[in-house]
């Protein structure tokens, strides 16, 4: 198989595109990053994308933003993974460049959620849980995940307020990224003083509902250099799965389909977690933050949020996460979260990071979840200089 | 890249499956053509679905079906391309076998439909259009179908009753498949009675809503005979796409992404339309079965009813089509039809469709279409002898 680069990135600002339609925002994302690659036409596009029927009244999507992108023709398809969905179709490109079906490929995350009301983008959101044996008991998503968090307080002995680190350093990475949706520092009192959205997780625990697009474009590393003067290889791209439904996994407090996912991407990598100078990892609620790190190898388990208060998870702490503000402060378009995570990721390893610049950056992961852990989806970037 | 086969097929009756949740129409399918294999665990899982999310409050499905297949843990994603979202799935498996990524790929197509009330099902299939550009102005997915239909005839110069053959095939067929949903011949008398549901769109000029679900499992061409005795090769597996909005094309009776997907097949497979000894094309309207013979080089232009009325499409005569009923009467459970194709073209192939068996089948073509036209999506399978 042949190693793939990323040659081109794109992505507009998250927030709330009344004015700008589902097909309007991918085009945006799209455009630019061919325009950032500098290529007119690619062979093929996947596009990642949760709730366009359901929301939308839209599906065969990649088709038509491909074709009001100015692309009509080409390959164009969809990849559904709940809120993974953006890592799920870049998996699908990575697989057609390497494998040698298409030499450039455009991978779009795209999503528009606020032209419904609330209610309605709520129930759209518990589409990513077991209809049948959790949604029939009136759970919500975010239900699910205060139960997640709450069993988490009670066996580790950690209070609610020791996840405070984590919508703490999102929120102040998210006020030097001029495409996140909240830019403004997030104190610890405010944190402390937020309302509860599902006991107990508060305001600053749950990423927003909002619009959001990105994509990048890939192409074999060893022709990389023709478009990008920096550009990054994709050196591992792992998908791995669990039971969507909580109550059917062993150990709740153990995401299983994190680790796999990210065990399967360190051998393909051949590095391990001490080698990552980076991790955008999917903090949707701040109990999933603390989770991941555990469950990648970056903190024993139970120990979490000591990172996070330690002040470790800053750009030039021991381990940086969430460097442009992650889901909470630069915004959970769901089905385009998984490329922005890997936008960013380019961003730090093409040094142009600003403010939020990890120092000497050369190895990133990025890992997608969808539902509360049952699809896990990681990538490991590399610089190449 | 490798060459890959199918080396197992699993598929359920075609029907109103009320008393089988979604999962279990796809585990059926899936777990019959593991068995089919010999296969306990494979690599990876594709799945194409269109309306779970709509219909069923149910995304992150691939994984879902995973898991109630006893596959935890395994790769999974749900691939979407409207009513071709079948043959999308399976064009993800080609791409992660022939690219080295998987060894053992399964493939599920399914779709449950009946469930809801019919206007709600047809609310949900008028996602394979544009909701913005055409759902707007109040057209159903039939009724944009009834349009082109119409203008077929005016322009064209051919009768309603011109069309009668190819349902009449279809149910013919359909008699001796125990997988389809109508197994009752249809007389042109019966056509030609039958009420208008959009006219000039006939009852039997549409395919009904159904559930249904089909499998195949993929490998390495030269590991093929590890696990069957009579496998298939996947030639081609070829993707075009269209405007989704018909007011948008050029020529609205031209197919083009139909004949850009089936001319890239047969360059693929180094034949021509000649050679395809068999074609499941996508009949899930009468209109649609004359265009895309004539849109894929097996009739002139307006000369696709003649195939029909000739009687050159039955299994012995010169271009079998819908050898085992066609979308029109096996049904059109729209994320698994794509996959009920290949299943039958690979019957066929193993020389095992009893008494609609097309004789010396070596070449069989398939081809999914979502929308009207939007997304093709043409297979072209071989005979492994």
């Amino acid at each position: 198989m042949r190693d793939v680069s990323i040659i081109g990135i794109g992505q507009i600002e998250v927030g709330e595109h009344w004015d700008v339609s589902l097909r309007d925002l991918g085009a945006r994302a799209l455009l630019a990053a061919l325009a950032d690659a500098g290529i007119d036409r690619p062979d093929a596009l996947y596009v990642g994308n949760m709730l366009s029927g359901t929301l939308g009244s839209q599906e065969q999507l990649a088709t038509l933003i491909a074709d009001w992108s100015g692309l009509r023709g080409i390959e164009a398809l969809k990849v559904e993974a709940a809120c993974a969905s953006g890592a799920a179709a870049l998996r699908v490109g990575v697989m057609a460049v390497a494998g040698g079906t298409h030499d450039i490929v455009a991978v779009l995350g795209v999503e528009k959620m606020t032209d419904m009301d609330g209610e309605e983008a709520t129930a759209a959101l518990m589409t990513a849980a077991d209809a049948e044996y959790e949604g029939i008991h009136g759970t919500s998503f975010i239900s699910l995940n205060a139960l997640l968090m709450r069993r988490y307080m009670e066996e580790m002995g950690v209070p609610q307020e020791a996840f405070a680190g984590f919508p703490i350093n999102a929120h102040a990475n998210a006020v030097n990224n001029p495409n996140a949706m909240f830019r403004q520092a997030l104190s610890r009192d405010t944190y402390t003083r937020a309302p509860m959205i599902a006991d107990p997780i508060n305001l600053f625990d749950s990423a927003p509902i909002c619009d959001g697009a990105a994509a990048v474009i890939l192409c074999p590393a060893d022709r990389a250099r023709e478009f990008s003067s920096r550009p990054v290889r994709i050196a591992a791209s792992a998908v791995a799965t669990d039971s969507v439904a909580l109550h059917d996994r062993r150990d709740p407090l153990f995401l299983s389909a994190v680790h796999a996912s990210a065990s399967k991407a360190y051998r393909q990598a051949g590095i391990g977690p001490e080698e990552i100078d980076l991790f955008e990892l999917h903090d949707a609620f701040s109990i999933i933050a603390a989770l991941s790190l555990e469950a990648c190898g970056f903190a024993p388990r139970g120990q979490g949020t000591r990172l996070a208060a330690d002040g470790e998870i800053g750009p030039r702490g021991r381990m940086p996460i969430c460097t442009m503000g992650g889901l909470k402060a630069r915004g959970h378009p769901v089905g385009a979260t998984g490329i922005y995570q890997v936008v960013e990721a380019t961003l730090q390893l093409r040094g142009l990071a600003g403010a939020n610049q990890v120092p000497g950056a050369r190895w990133a992961m990025t890992q997608n979840i969808g539902g509360v852990g049952g699809t896990a989806i990681t990538h490991i970037l590399e610089g190449q200089g």
